[in-house]
């Protein structure tokens, strides 16, 4: 191994373990931790957050990365090492030009800011949040104005932190295709919407049962109970401390089976994909996947191209009526997988359907670009969003709860992410009509054996961690990069026979 | 504050936090962490643990303590302060003659030894352990030798870190006369052995209503659900990141009711010392129990001298009762207050009676002298194992998993730590008389009135952590020092009585 290659991995074992530190408090706190814990480990927290940014942004690993970036020392480096310091070079390119203090001061306000948007969502008081979201905006639009290159624009800055190689005017074009494609077709199906009845999602469920029943399908699915664990948190997510150890949560609700269900198959096809991360790159800064689009695409795909699949529930639709033998004994496997189909524009974007889910991401998308061009003041942000709302879903907010308040993304900071979970839908498309055309992909959901798909899976996005990024990978697997053509395609195919249109 | 103080602080702080994330990781691997997570979570471990130790010994911690430790300095000092800066000098000398690598070793070792332990002993084979005892018994030889001082043994190098103070020849004087007590009084106890029922205890109890009255009776002993956690593990245990987060563990037996119900109780004991210590000192390295004796005394106190009362089962045991109409519709407070004092010879620590327990302490702490002072050898441990049981107690382990594999701490290097245990009984039981002469003890169990008794260790004992040690909190408590005579006279009291000898 390169000696300087060497050095610079003593400061990395030292980031990844502060990392796997910081992982395990959030687990906690989503977790576990007790009500009047916060205060006092939030010190803890903070002060290793802080050894966590010195173990990057110092002297040394500078000194280190800018060796090994020249040509003599990068040919003595292996795929993955080339890969590391790639990735190393850009986490260091994202935080070097912020100074600690600032660093530090933003760190304390988004570890505050999401109590203040909960309590704000609760009591429906959009004013109390609006100065912390307009905080946030600055530091962020202060912190991408410190690394924006000549001619970008600042929003291009943080879509790339989270989706290496995508800006704004491809994803205008991505999602002038989606929507022109979408919104006529929502409106038909608006029409017909009478034809799916599903009004037994919406019986009592006993919640120990739906546990049972989730706890199943994760395994069904490809959840490794010896690598991995499942709890409880009042929002689904996934972590990991590494590919040996992946953690899910899952919510319950009394009077909707779908909910836990489809959240349970979600955040087991993000766990599929760090469970399979290489064990060489696990501890390592690719090991983890290659970006949050890529992330959703793996749940996406799970959870409804899967999921939401009739190959997927003939093997299994008899085991859940067995556990809900009342509630479902008159629900047919066709009128189970209409229901769970059915497409109902709403306000909330975590219960949007397949159809309807990027246009809830569309106007997020939207928005933020208004904030980062100065086209919106954060004071007007109720009323835009309503207005958008009203016109690309033909639902109009009640409250700013149900509104600009609902999601929890930007009160942690995560500005220039939503566009990623249209993203993850576009890819899981493609990949979809990939696989559909090189294996029996549905006869292998027919006979209940997925492994074969979470092979392929692995074999070719997974293991790689984030080696590769998201356009490398689609290539080396399809030959094609990104092209939405495939989701508009798979969403008009399934709407159009779903409603008989 | 102190201008030097100050400085320390900041190193105080990093060393908290550190040490509050090991906390964490040891708690989740107990408690959650999947099977095959520890060996690459170890290597977070290691690594963390080596900053701790680095944030702690250093130069700059050695010549700021030097400095504090001078007359001028101390004279700027609160009480707190000053006994922060003995207990880091006591940490500092602990720890600064062990090479750093070697820490890092050992601490490597002892994450992955409490894996290995527990499939040796369920699989009953101990040549798959000894390997990882040897080594552990080894590095402790070592880093014992590192710090012994002329003509002190080794074995005390590691007895004074649990109990300040204390040391083999005090501890000799100590156990022989409990042994000289217990093993008379218990041959004639074993003589009536039939005179006590308790078969009521060994039908079934749903684990779930066991769960249902354990969490009610911790919270009546005191424990805050707002500021701690009550979980699972194999082995009940406490720990804490700081006294707003303080957690406990229990197990269930179907066929044992007692074993989860004395558990929580003992848990619960420790518990309230925790969340009891000052806020003041709660982050820091006195924010803690004062020694491990002292903590057992408290868990010992409210699983023992309350828990097995029949004052303290006056107001609570209908409530058992309706947990178990069926179990136990036919036993009488009367009789379940004998039962749960009945006192049987076993092979089990955790499973033993008050009276025999300090037997099982007793073989534990020959066999740790006896391989300290090279008079045993690993491989020879379960054969002298078997004799000493036969000897004292008069039981013969039918395999080494209720033998030498019973007990988890060597696997953790807790070595020379078992005496805590028993002098944990002794200080409880001197408690006791103590708190008996000046309260109305006994009256305010039968009211289910717990809060002055609570108050009264809180006031005297918990508040101060480590700040005062074992023997200063009792002098000042009750103008006594730790007396083994309380212990012998009641036990010789209780059994006397109950067996009516």
């Amino acid at each position: 191994m390169s000696e300087i290659y060497s050095k610079l991995m003593k400061h990395l074992e030292k980031s990844t373990a502060l990392e796997t530190a910081l992982v395990l408090f959030q687990w906690d706190s989503e977790t576990l931790a007790p009500e009047k814990s916060m205060e006092l480990t939030a010190k803890s927290i903070g002060i290793l957050s802080s050894e966590y940014y010195n173990s990057l942004i110092n002297e040394d690993v500078k000194s280190l990365l800018d060796k090994l970036s020249e040509e003599d020392e990068q040919k003595q480096l292996d795929f993955n090492q080339k890969a590391i310091v790639k990735k190393l070079r850009k986490t260091f390119e994202e935080m070097e030009h912020i100074p600690p203090e600032e660093y530090q001061a933003y760190q304390e306000l988004i570890a505050k800011a999401p109590g203040i948007w909960s309590k704000a969502k609760q009591e429906n008081h959009y004013p109390s949040f609006a100065p912390y979201l307009e905080e946030i905006m600055n530091y962020n639009k202060k912190f991408a104005g410190y690394r924006v290159k000549e001619g970008q624009e600042l929003y291009d800055v943080l879509l790339n932190d989270y989706e290496e190689g995508f800006n704004t005017k491809e994803l205008d074009v991505f999602f002038d295709k989606v929507k022109s494609a979408i919104v006529p077709l929502l409106k038909e199906v608006v029409k017909k919407n009478d034809m799916i009845k599903k009004e037994y999602n919406y019986e009592s469920f006993e919640i120990d049962k739906q546990k049972e029943f989730c706890n199943f399908i994760s395994q069904y699915v490809g959840f490794d109970l010896s690598r991995g664990v499942i709890a409880e948190s009042a929002h689904p997510f996934t972590t990991k401390l590494h590919n040996q150890d992946v953690r899910i949560t899952n919510h319950f609700l009394e009077h909707n089976l779908e909910s836990a269900i489809f959240s349970i198959i979600h955040e087991t096809g993000h766990a599929l994909y760090e469970m399979n991360v290489d064990s060489a790159i696990t501890l390592s800064p690719v090991g983890t996947g290659a970006s949050m689009g890529m992330h959703e695409s793996q749940s996406r795909f799970f959870e409804n191209i899967i999921g939401r699949s009739k190959s997927f529930w003939i093997p299994v639709f008899s085991k859940l009526q067995e556990t809900f033998p009342e509630q479902l004994k008159d629900v047919s496997l066709d009128s189970f997988i209409k229901g769970i189909n059915k497409s109902v524009p709403n306000l909330i974007r975590t219960e949007a359907d397949e159809l309807t889910y990027s246009l809830h991401i569309i106007i997020r998308y939207e928005i933020e670009k208004m904030i980062f061009a100065g086209e919106a003041s954060i004071h007007h942000l109720p009323a835009i969003w309503n207005q958008k709302y009203k016109e690309y879903l033909g639902v109009e907010p009640p409250s700013d709860s149900n509104g600009i308040l609902q999601d929890i993304h930007w009160s942690c900071g995560n500005i220039g992410y939503f566009p990623s979970y249209a993203i993850g839908s576009a890819i899981a498309a493609q990949i979809y009509y990939h696989m559909e055309a090189i294996m029996p992909f549905h006869s292998y959901l027919e006979e209940g054996n997925l492994a074969p798909i979470s092979e392929y899976l692995k074999e070719h996005i997974h293991k790689y961690g984030a080696s590769k990024n998201t356009n490398e990978l689609l290539m080396d697997m399809m030959k094609e990069p990104l092209n939405p053509d495939y989701y508009v395609r798979y969403l008009t195919e399934k709407y159009t026979k779903l409603y008989e249109l």
